[in-house]
């Protein structure tokens, strides 16, 4: 609970802390539209001695770091840190399984429609579909190059064609943070990219070690990297993981040396951390993030619950084999419906200067607005600071 | 001149000096097919003290360089360097032009056709064609989603359709070296990709600081870090700028930053030591790297010569502003002519253990071949041995 201001008072949660004091002025705009993982920067802050990496002018030079490997591009040592932190967190099963590294999971979303489409095209293009709300980049980046071999189809709820289709499953969901199984009801041929870039335990109970056909995961949303464009596939089937590398090597040569000496760093680093191999100063990096994302969540549902103007859906509550307790999911959104008579929250939230991303966006009603939850500590406070004012004259 | 030996003598040039020994296994492969550019590696070697970047946990994690900046994933250093490179050198004109950033030149030249495609498709998509010998990976590269924007029309030289186009020029061209300019006759609206991949000075005389409305350029074969994947291109007109930034965005967010920390650090080292800033131990970096690419070139010509199997072009010869002297070009490959009789360049060669690309790949005749120029000296002094043992029976 919180508990507004009058006037120039300064604002308290209802535990009697004080909101932090803003350091924006009152007419700029708190952008939370983006998903940015900000929040994760000050804990990377106290391991940087842990964690720096150093690369000299030799390093690293070549297109190729693994020759005898499919995935050409990568470095062992990157292989062996994914392979790893699956094996600590149990997200997902990577024995028997081929790795595809990508520039972000981004570029390997891209992979995946190039190597799941068929290779010789029927009349019609494959269908791309998702369950709305789905992931606002999807429709874009599916139709950028106006591709022979797939379209975008739009939402996997309402998808009826007897044709084959590829559905992509965002589990747990951006933006809703609900934890997704495919929807498809056709008799055709369907294929499946899991999308699990926040299938990780500081947003949600890891319930399941996961063992499907193709997996994608992003250091972005695992430790907050995004900078670094680091993604990666985890691939059953070799036939799609090859035409996945044919994909990349036409795309781009593979992906940065230096990103994946930084990846390698960074995952081994919160490995050995939780196989006592190397104790470090810090707390444990997804105990100290979940409890991050908590302490926001329950801020942001004080707000919310004082305000007659949005509505938040009840996050999932599962038990979490990684963690061993039961708890709630932390999404790294927030998803709002607007009350009765707005329409639009985005044009809403817009007038107390706060950026968000509109439902239409994600294939549903204006009504919605999704809120970015893993931005930096002063954008996350102003944000609570305006919220507190938005409410129905 | 070399003169072949005979037995288990040694291997000697004209000159006396012997041709190193072999470290590989006379039924091993030599793969001088690809266009690693490993000559340079030793150079960087000796530079490891000045040129070693550290990178710490907390830094580059936000998706956002410069959020001011078109290009918001590049960071203004990398920029700068871009700049000042071009500056040093005087090949391209920076000034009023926008740096578009990519993973490697690869990415940038999906980015272009992106960008240069009319919005509105007509009933065709554009057509993209290149004067052959061309560049091998633009047929995949270009048709690889089956775009409904642009499609591969094969040689520019006998394009005659009246329909807008856009010509690739390559330049340097890879495979051949020839300096080019664009060929297309027709009267349809053509627009052209400069890709400059070759245009520094270790490989061909700098004639003219370029201005073309769209150019590009990739730090693997400037300063030799393929593994960095980071290419720019250099662009005249805003729209077509933000274009590959959206292309860029929706492909993969942009580019690794980890990479453009270290391209921003090798790039500065070339610079001052041009700009007599600072002292560095070696040679300066173009001077080194056109003495090995001279040496080799003399060698390899010399073991070409003594063959009556293939013959070579021979290499362009013009007045190098930067270095400020009259020189022939030292091309990042040989490009071979079957003598009469032989057919196919790459299946002759391929049995005496060379591997090499054949000219079908570059849209011409099977008796060319491309060769590796830029591979290790181990690689190319196992070519020089292998190739002396050429003739024709």
């Amino acid at each position: 609970m919180v508990v507004a201001s009058n006037g120039s008072s300064p604002l308290v949660y209802s535990n009697g802390t004080k909101v932090p004091q803003s350091t924006l002025s009152s007419d700029s705009v708190v952008n939370v539209e983006k998903g940015d993982p900000m929040i994760f920067s000050p804990y990377w802050e106290k391991m940087n001695d842990e964690c720096t990496v150093v690369i000299k002018a030799q390093e690293l030079m070549s297109y190729v770091c693994d020759e005898n490997s499919l995935c050409f591009y990568m470095l062992p040592q990157m292989r062996d840190a994914i392979l790893r932190i699956h094996n600590v967190v149990g997200n997902a099963v990577t024995k028997d399984n081929y790795i595809v590294l990508g520039t972000g999971s981004s570029q390997l979303y891209h992979a995946a429609l190039y190597a799941l489409s068929p290779s010789q095209p029927p009349n019609h293009p494959i269908n791309v579909v998702a369950a709305a709300p789905y992931y606002s980049e999807y429709p874009d980046a599916t139709e950028v190059l106006q591709s022979r071999l797939f379209k975008w189809s739009g939402d996997a709820n309402t998808y009826n064609k007897n044709e084959p289709y590829i559905e992509l499953v965002t589990s747990p969901n951006n933006p809703d943070g609900a934890m997704r199984t495919p929807v498809v009801k056709s008799k055709a041929q369907g294929k499946i990219i899991y999308d699990l870039a926040y299938y990780w335990p500081q947003f949600t109970p890891i319930t399941h070690q996961l063992n499907h056909d193709l997996m994608l995961f992003t250091l972005s949303k695992s430790t907050g990297h995004a900078g670094s464009r680091i993604g990666w596939a985890i691939v059953k089937d070799i036939e799609v993981a090859k035409n996945m590398i044919k994909f990349m090597r036409l795309s781009s040569v593979g992906v940065s040396r230096e990103s994946q000496i930084r990846a390698t760093k960074l995952l081994e680093v919160i490995c050995d951390s939780y196989q006592n191999l190397k104790s470090i100063k810090s707390e444990l990096f997804f105990s100290h993030s979940k409890r991050l994302m908590k302490e926001r969540w329950e801020k942001f549902k004080g707000v919310i619950e004082q305000s007659n103007v949005f509505t938040l859906v009840k996050n999932p509550i599962a038990y979490c084999n990684f963690t061993k307790e039961t708890s709630e999911s932390y999404p790294a959104f927030a998803w709002l419906k607007s009350a009765e008579g707005i329409k639009d929250g985005e044009k809403y939230l817009e007038k107390f200067n706060i950026c968000t991303r509109g439902g239409e966006r994600f294939g549903v009603d204006a009504k919605y607005v999704r809120i970015s939850m893993i931005s930096t500590d002063g954008e996350f406070n102003e944000l609570l600071r305006r919220l507190l004012k938005v409410k129905r004259g």
